[in-house]
């Protein structure tokens, strides 16, 4: 029997989600389960097998050959453990031993979420055929994923890319990570709000919507403040995006995540900024593009992590 | 006839240095001179001219196989070009089709200064045996360069691993580079001195050495702004290193330069700032070491560069 699909497994702070893939991307089969992420260890890893059996008990599971995870970090991907920072009961929990028993012993390939996301626009969105990427979230959270040389770098440990916690500031405010001034800190969904809201901005919409995605509704209809607030997360995210253009050299940045979703009221001003901080002849170049996988793309990117690794022999889709 | 050696040149603003390099990375003869780097695009090469002829008429040249440059950045890998900020009138400066022409044709690899010092770190000196290591030279200015996976990391272009031009203060004071709060324009040594004076230092020698050497000397004796000159630097480079481990993974630090020779003075303060900002797990155990391989790193490394690259088919001593 041939073994031409790999199993994809997304773990989320929100949800579980898991596919069946084939060597195109296609998501032949899904399933999904809330995660439960302030239970026990062992009703989170519950949900996770309930992903797994609708999985194995498909009629195609016969075809899978491998299984690929990515994961809310940060993960370790030498030991097989995973420490999500918003599940936390999973502290160093061994995912990848439970997976194993759960699917009979195949190889199992472990990923950040970032990593993950990085690997699935690389192969089948925005980053398709380039050879040097970031791919980033701006979400509740910030995080990304590097693509080098062709190839996803997950790293030893599977957290490269990890953008929402670099300092930009290094004077500035604490981090809840411990670190100071982190993109993250300045940038997310819920910092953009916090700081709109600390600047005296109120929504004016009678649902009252007091997250990044009402600040970016005011800011498309010139509200100051809110275009303030944006433009201070364009700054940072711009200067976390020169620093990773210049440190590793990069040709394209794919941004994703909720806040991506208010459109030019983000990506106006970040381009400004990217061109205030990306000023070395090797970085002015780079092109920011909207992310094109949406909410597929750590399902996609984890089939294409398993794909890509040394730990499965079935024909990859990546470097191939 | 063999070719067993390579001819390695280094590039800098105040001198050339050319070697041919045997596989054990032995500099087996070298010739320098000063880059006259106010002079004329034709003047300079002229010096680099005087370097390679120096080496062309030496009797082991007929074993010289490839050449290997590192230069002052940036530079421009893809088309041979070099434009170096401390040589104006090199701008887009063709230089590897005038050393092919120098050399007899022989395939020329062109890296960064950084780069190619990390190379030579990674070959024989502090990065030995590292698989992901930042090395950076914290001078006049700040450098640096990446090994990733066993192999240096030049970029397409050859900059990769830049670290004095990331910005760790986004809202900081601007730098000659366009950026703003770069770690260069904070932990170089002329503005830790340049910190020092505007604070209210001053030199308490006979010799009034008011550069960073000068204002080292002061630290170690106790005095407080000084003190503070280096806890500062400290905490921008200690921000810039932990960025690069949490964007690429990385276990070593490799910190050479003018300015690592105040020892303690610095590297005391880099490693606990390098605690409050590489807080994730997987940063957290960076190896900070000084260099080995002092003002050889750059010839040593060109030819490392040069060894590991595609263009020469010589059996090379890295990635073997």
């Amino acid at each position: 029997m041939t073994t031409d699909l790999v199993a994809a497994v997304d773990i989320g702070g929100t949800k579980i989600a898991g596919a069946l893939v084939d060597g195109t991307g296609e998501l032949l089969h899904r399933v999904q389960r809330p995660t439960r992420a302030r239970e026990s260890a062992e009703n989170v890893m519950g949900a996770v097998t309930e992903v797994v059996t609708g999985l194995t008990d498909h009629p195609l599971w016969s075809r899978v050959g491998a299984v690929g995870v990515g994961s809310a970090g940060p993960v370790d991907a030498r030991e097989g453990t995973v420490s999500p920072v918003n599940i936390p009961a999973w502290r160093d929990f061994p995912l990848v031993a439970h997976l194993a028993k759960t699917t009979g012993d195949l190889p199992v390939t472990l990923v950040g979420d970032g990593a993950a996301i990085a690997a699935g626009e690389h192969w089948r969105g925005a980053a398709r055929g380039r050879r040097d990427a970031l791919c980033m979230v701006v979400s509740t959270g910030v995080g990304g994923g590097l693509i080098l040389d062709g190839r996803l770098r997950p790293g030893p440990t599977g957290n490269a890319g990890h953008i929402g916690h670099i300092s930009v500031d290094f004077d500035g405010e604490l981090c809840p990570c411990g670190g100071r001034g982190c993109v993250e800190r300045i940038a997310s969904g819920t910092n953009i709000a916090r700081y709109a809201l600390a600047s005296g901005w109120r929504p004016a919409g009678a649902d009252g919507d007091t997250t990044a995605a009402g600040v970016a509704v005011a800011a498309a209809q010139g509200d100051p403040i809110a275009l303030e607030a944006f433009e201070r997360a364009a700054r940072a995210l711009a200067a976390g995006i020169a620093a990773t253009a210049t440190l590793v050299e990069i040709e394209t940045v794919v941004v994703g995540g909720g806040v991506s979703q208010a459109g030019d009221v983000l990506f106006t001003p970040l381009r400004r900024a990217l061109s205030a901080y990306a000023t070395l002849p090797f970085v002015q170049h780079l092109d920011v593009v909207p992310a094109q996988l949406g909410t597929d793309a750590g399902l996609v990117g984890a089939a294409a992590a398993c794909w890509n690794s040394d730990t499965f022999s079935g024909q990859g889709p990546l470097g191939t």
